[in-house]
């Protein structure tokens, strides 16, 4: 066993050239009031990753140009369509009349566990809350629905971005 | 749909005292040279959450006590089962001689998609490598095998902590 070259893994991945015109994934992620620039950073790498259809800013999460997103993104914040929209209920509207289905991430009721997605998920529109504050009330009042990831210790929460990468990398393997 | 209370999530989460005599999950995690206190921080949240076995950190690896992966781990550095091992080598003899079963998370090949992990992966000692350079080779080379993330962007790797967070999430949503 050995790992891919440079070479190789260059060769496997999507070519800048070929990114518009390949298909996205139906997944929208939109992030409330997230307030550090390393983990919008790392959300933007994960959205490059699992090619997700738009990442939204709301509130005041921090935005490109920034050193220090782009110390965390690298480079993917010019790989991922995104927006800055300062309030999140515009957004909402955005996507709600544009077809897409709202699910908040949070440890909320009643709420599906994110292994267990179906076709009437997507398209995904994918909500994150702040660091401690989570995803807020009358946001949360109007998602269509809450999904959250099972967790199994003393803690009971993961780093936004951790949690982030998981429901992105869960939609994308559960997509119809 | 409402987020759960603070007194809901304590009454549903695993209780400090329940610690102990709650059986973890078969799964370890190595860390070769992971640079970041922050990363570590994250790893140990999510080490956490999924209730692993146990926190290998290897190389150079921070190790607990640190204030900056205090302020990522949240007090999880106090609840995961966790050694520092100055030599990954020295690591990977004490779990392979208790039966563990070695694999890289590594874009290599031949590998394993994370998603179709079987009974013959566990117990699972799942190695991640430095954030710039994975898992060196004479590791790779020792490992019984290697798993990987399907990736679908233009920049083709995850942040080291989300990788790690997802790999969990995956080893115990198939474990047998």
């Amino acid at each position: 066993m050995r790992r891919f070259t440079h070479e190789e893994l260059v060769a496997q991945r999507l070519q800048p050239s070929a990114l518009a015109s390949t298909p996205r994934h139906p997944i929208t992620v939109i992030v409330q009031d997230v307030r550090s620039r390393y983990n919008v950073g790392s959300i933007f790498r994960s959205a490059d990753a699992f090619r997700i259809h738009e990442l939204i800013l709301c509130g005041y999460t921090p935005s490109p140009p920034s050193t220090e997103i782009s110390k965390t993104a690298l480079g993917s914040e010019l790989t991922v369509p995104y927006r800055h929209v300062r309030d999140i209920h515009q957004a909402l509207d955005d996507v709600e009349n544009a077809g897409w289905k709202t699910f908040a991430l949070e440890l909320a009721t009643p709420s599906t566990e994110i292994s267990k997605l179906t076709p009437s998920h997507f398209p995904l529109a994918l909500i994150l809350g702040n660091e401690l504050e989570g995803v807020s009330a009358d946001v949360l009042e109007r998602c269509k629905g809450s999904l959250h990831i099972p967790m199994h210790g003393v803690k009971h929460s993961l780093n936004v971005a951790v949690a982030a990468g998981i429901a992105m990398y869960e939609a994308v393997r559960q997509m119809p």
